[in-house]
């Protein structure tokens, strides 16, 4: 597992994404921007000419909740970000409510698996959906995490399936934000 | 729980505690300085008029491992930071192993509790010994957590014998740098 990586989300004028349409599933919507340009953490190389739409950092890390034999279930069908057909997008900001982060950690994985089956659900999109999982919580951001998916357009009903199915789950019930950015390159 | 809070500990010629000696426990050394001031996250008052001799930024975040019950156990005996009789501190950066952030959730938190008793040794320097935890591995830092520790003077043997009890452990087998910081007010 790498060390973690810190990237920098920026809306605006500029970027490989053009942001096809955005929309506040819970709570409080995102400004509207036309593109989304995401800056590693060693790339200084970007600077907008303008200031961002909106602006979101967050890191990757150490896994939290899974358990080995279901990263090995993962780990046997994903396939990596930046595949040539998957030419779609999905970058879903998410904040959880203060009743979530009082849980202790057994009992957030036990509603996040042994009650929703988050882990389990992802597993039936895969190596269609691609993932990566971000955190922000930690730096003050509005949001908690930014989960990013990629996907080819054959795959997008499937997608929204997968998203239904999560947020049919209790652990959605703690979810008090989430914006749904749909983006196309 | 709070939301997490980001702090920067700047070693150098100021702040209120002075440094009285720094050990490496394993791995390289922090330099030489004298006073540490520890900089909260909405605190931009403090400016350093000489650059620092180290300094490392981390934030507290919520609990990894914690059961319930332990969490209760730890609450009801527990003491804050900043009592006026704690008049010496410790300073512990932390960096474990590639090894151990490879290991899966369930698998850190066997080796930490149920095998190397962590929690359940801390519990019996309570309330003597009060503790915050840090965590900097996500923003590229060169360790991964700082511990901090408060105590009277009277309560500095204990201290020390807390810490030879959790270093004899399975789970400081994973600990590639330590340095132990003491400090007085």
């Amino acid at each position: 597992m790498p060390r973690p990586v810190t990237v920098r989300f920026l809306a605006g004028g500029e970027g490989p994404w053009r942001i096809d349409h955005v929309v506040a599933v819970t709570g409080v919507c995102l400004p509207v921007a036309r593109r989304l340009f995401i800056v590693d953490g060693d790339d200084d190389g970007f600077a907008e000419r303008d200031p961002p739409a909106w602006a979101i950092t967050a890191f990757t890390s150490n896994e939290r909740y899974l358990q080995r034999a279901e990263r090995a279930a993962l780990a046997s069908r994903q396939e990596p970000l930046g595949r040539p057909q998957a030419t779609c997008a999905a970058m879903l900001p998410i904040r959880k409510s203060d009743a979530w982060w009082d849980l202790p950690q057994d009992e957030r994985r036990s509603i996040i698996e042994e009650r929703s089956r988050h882990i389990r659900i992802g597993l039936d999109y895969l190596p269609a959906v691609a993932r990566r999982l971000y955190h922000c919580r930690d730096l003050g951001e509005p949001f908690d995490f930014v989960t990013w998916f990629e996907f080819a357009p054959v795959a997008s009903a499937a997608f929204d399936e997968l998203l239904a199915r999560l947020r049919a789950t209790e652990e959605w019930s703690y979810v008090q934000r989430e914006v749904d950015v749909r983006l196309s390159r």
